[in-house]
């Protein structure tokens, strides 16, 4: 069913694991980092730097490439990786991470249980989910069987299969029953799937539940039962870092250990060093990038304040006399050829080079940081990355 | 004077000439095209895309620069080239040409003739012009001692003498006495350059006189009897396309033959090559990156219908469907990896990335341009190149 997909473990500690993920358009070392392309961009990159920053693999989201410029158009253009100029590995989401967020409030909040203003676009039937346009403002109906023929046209390498993002705020009735609407959804998925598998796809099931570690169990063992080539974590995470990480280990202490598991929607450095130590092999967020856009870049301990999280923001006062790059022993075209200084001036200057040149960064930054997790993995040391990029 | 500096004419056609420019960061190959990097950036492009598209040398405009960062923030940043990256040759104007803008109205359309909306912004006195900073409106004087130091502390190859950038709306009168003052204003440049020396620049004089023959003479003379390294043709150029190039022939028929010739601010493709044939060794012009961003690509006879004026508008729905590049003999980036049918579609869904990839392929048009150029004035062929591009 997967015969040119083939997700081989090489070594792992506890549970941390160290992999190799084959798909028609190359190999991926895990664990790795998958970088948010929305609409069929990584803003403002073009390929070959995603590529010399040592991208492996990047995704698209279907919500937005359905409602602009549709998917059959982006078929008959040949394809998304034809389309975008990138031969590298490629995911789309199901759709409804975006559309329950037009739901549910931002999604990234409620993965991380805080409330959000909740406007309720989205009307959830049996059916599917109907939801309006971000792009004309039509309504539209979402089902299973559209979001795999959409992921078909789209033609990533890995897809995911329809689910309802469900929010930290609904209770266990809620949650449970949105869970078995979601089993349903993603067998109806994976059957839309069989029915056109030429081979050079491969579905993802989602393991729903909440915070609810029973549901959590019931979700990872129907995704388990069924001919998913991997699992993702999806739906709300909790209110806390603590709780995050035992909702995952919910999750992949259940799931089936020869297939690889995705955390949806999570990208920070702390976050991903702990769900790496409980068994994820891949994360997606739009954190590093969207961060770039308004002058955040990650850098590891010693080049940051004690007051910085993860990050410093370059529009702060303080980096126009800094003569030196983000960090020093960085080997990113950005960190080698400009000061953060100039990146100060270019963001204060509004000049587009600010954005592009912070994200270049972020994305060898987190390239840099799953390749000596990879290697630490293989070593046994993973606290020896902590010391370093935590 | 100029001992760092050097330039050499290795063949010529009748006017047409090769040479070689040679500056403290480089040799540049004559004719050559000066790319804009107004605010110390060309907008959207690393310095490695810059030199990968064959550009040899950039510009930053004073007036940007002196209004915000400052000069003597740059100068503590090491200059120009240190703060921005470029390890090539650079030219700064004189900050006149903005200020004239301002003043007159649009310098592009009043170099080509064309009456624009006048705002008079800027106060001309004997000591210097008086303006409004772009970044704070704060009143600002701005003398030749000033431009010259502000131009010293950016630390470009090249320097240009303040002058009043004359509109072609003014009369004889006005364009005399304007010209007069702008000889002075030269000089005390001139002297202001000679104080302070360090070999590291050199000194560009400007041709005024707007569109009559006698006064055009009259201020080539007055440069070639001054120790400026070459001459600029500055201020208007007429009303129309045959008067641009009577009034380039007035100046470049009387300039001192042994300097390097440059016309200000003219970008257009049959313009560059009629000029060349007057004896025009560099240009600069926004045009080429200025387009980009609102989706122009420039494009050879070849590729384009026959309405359209040396390029092709990205964002027209025909290119929805276009799978070919923007050009197929194109070596760029752009045309390496992106169809025309995703370049319309990210300038639809305002995705960054369009705005430099049409740059990248307009700056590598441009540098062909000039390549191309050059080994036909060797060959004496101009005119192969003429049917080809224009």
């Amino acid at each position: 069913m997967y015969r040119n997909f083939k997700f081989e473990v090489i070594s792992s500690g506890s549970k941390s694991r160290l992999g190799i993920l084959r798909t028609p358009h190359g190999d991926l070392q895990t664990p790795t980092f998958i970088f948010c392309g929305t609409k069929a961009s990584v803003k403002g990159m073009f390929p070959e730097q995603l590529k010399k920053a040592g991208t492996q693999i990047i995704l698209a989201n279907t919500y937005h490439l359905f409602s602009h410029p549709g998917s059959e158009y982006i078929k008959n253009r040949g394809g998304l990786h034809k389309f975008i100029g990138w031969n590298g590995a490629m995911l789309t989401d199901s759709g409804g991470f975006q559309i329950f967020s037009l739901g549910h409030g931002s999604v990234s909040n409620e993965i991380k249980g805080k409330r959000s203003r909740v406007s309720m676009l989205a009307r959830i039937e049996e059916d599917g989910a109907v939801f309006k346009s971000y792009w004309d403002g039509s309504t539209q109906l979402l089902t299973p069987e559209k979001s795999v023929k959409i992921q078909r046209d789209l033609g990533a390498d890995l897809m995911v299969a329809f689910d309802e993002c469900t929010p930290y705020h609904g209770n266990k009735k809620y949650t449970e029953e949105s869970m078995e609407r979601s089993h349903r959804w993603e067998k109806r998925s994976l059957e839309e799937f069989e029915r056109n598998n030429d081979f050079s796809q491969a579905l993802y099931g989602v393991v729903q539940g909440g915070i609810y570690a029973d549901l959590r169990k019931r979700s990872a063992h129907f995704v388990n039962e069924q001919s998913f080539f991997g699992a993702a974590i999806g739906g709300t995470l909790g209110g806390s870092k603590e709780q995050m990480y035992e909702v995952v280990e919910m999750a992949t202490g259940e799931l089936n250990s020869s297939r690889p598991i995705h955390l949806l929607g999570i990208g920070g450095i702390s976050d991903i060093l702990r769900c790496i130590e409980l068994g994820i092999d891949s994360f997606d967020c739009v954190h590093p990038t969207r961060i770039a856009r308004h002058g955040g870049a990650l850098v590891k301990r010693v080049y940051r304040d004690a007051a910085d999280r993860e990050h410093i923001n370059l529009k702060r006062a303080q980096y126009s006399v800094e003569d030196d790059p983000i960090e020093s022993d960085c080997d990113c075209v950005t960190c080698q050829t400009f000061s953060r200084a100039y990146l100060h001036y270019l963001l204060k200057a509004n000049e587009l080079l600010a954005l592009s040149a912070i994200a270049v960064h972020n994305i060898r930054f987190m390239n840099r940081f799953m390749e000596e997790i990879r290697v630490a993995i293989a070593h046994d040391n993973l606290n020896e990355v902590r010391k370093k990029w935590v």
